[in-house]
């Protein structure tokens, strides 16, 4: 994701009028708006709606673009600690503290009413995958016993998010408690 | 939750006003309506506004408490078949193959949307959190180890609604998975 984004944001203008639609989307979503619209998002971008109409299917698509954007920042580093529970741990840390702030919360929210048919395939989840692999890859390079990828998403990614989504509490103890029983599993 | 609802539906004029609304809350969110408001339930469920004012302190009170009555159903049996496994796996396909059903997502959809502040509980996981206690203390009682009641709720719940929420694919696999690791935890 990170990659296409950066591939249709060249600099020079076309550059700058993407910059001015993401800013108008995340503007809009974080003062709450109502109804998001193309109109609504060109008015406030300063740029013909013609533009969002040829870029973007519909709305949904676009705020889902810049979602995903927000919420997987590029260079975000991974923890390498040189030990599989404090890198998980840290980065379940990392996350938790981020999507929790309200700005990303809010994000998440436009992410799931953007979603209407089921995704194949969840930019979010394919990022927190290749962090995940990261540290696992690691870990079975030193020998450690390590949680597959998969489980790794499963039992400490996504409860992280579902609390976030449903506006439940989450705190780094909650965080380190997903990553204590995700690496119970494989001992 | 159940009981709280149960309680305040009294037979007779007030139990068919608010079956009314129920109703009402239900066929908007059904047909995707893009602004549910209290006139708009009013004027569906042929009830005056102010019954709506007098009741619910704003829309998104009322959208969660039928949300949350939708997404718990009582009479809902919990699986007792004399294995925690079997038990926790014929529950979570239950859970998954009702979540998954589009009028369940819609409500799910329209509950994350409702929820702005922080909530300290959230009656759809308490719900779930009684009937996984339920199978943990019969297995604990036939002297299998067996998951926390929490394990249960992150590790099985929590990533079936996060599922669900972000419209990723939910089925029966993904519902035996998560059994699986959360059972992995305790071996």
């Amino acid at each position: 994701m990170a990659d296409r984004v950066a591939a249709s944001r060249p600099g020079g203008r076309s550059g700058r009028v993407l910059t001015a639609i993401y800013t108008s989307v995340g503007e809009l979503v974080g003062e709450g708006a109502d109804k998001i619209s193309f109109p609504v998002i060109a008015e406030r971008a300063g740029v013909n709606p013609t533009t969002l109409y040829r870029r973007w299917a519909d709305v949904n698509a676009l705020l889902e673009e810049v979602a995903v954007a927000a919420l997987t920042r590029d260079g975000e580093s991974v923890p390498d600690t040189g030990s599989l529970q404090e890198d998980l741990t840290r980065w379940a840390e990392i996350i938790a503290r981020d999507i929790a702030r309200p700005e990303r919360t809010r994000y998440l929210r436009a992410m799931v009413s953007a979603r209407v048919e089921t995704v194949s395939g969840c930019p979010v989840t394919e990022k927190r995958g290749e962090q995940a692999s990261e540290v696992v890859l690691r870990a079975r390079g030193r020998g450690e016993p390590a949680p597959t990828v998969e489980q790794v998403l499963d039992h400490v990614i996504a409860p992280l998010y579902h609390h976030v989504a449903f506006a439940l509490p989450v705190d780094d103890e909650y965080a380190r408690r997903l990553v204590r029983d995700v690496l119970a599993m494989v001992r």
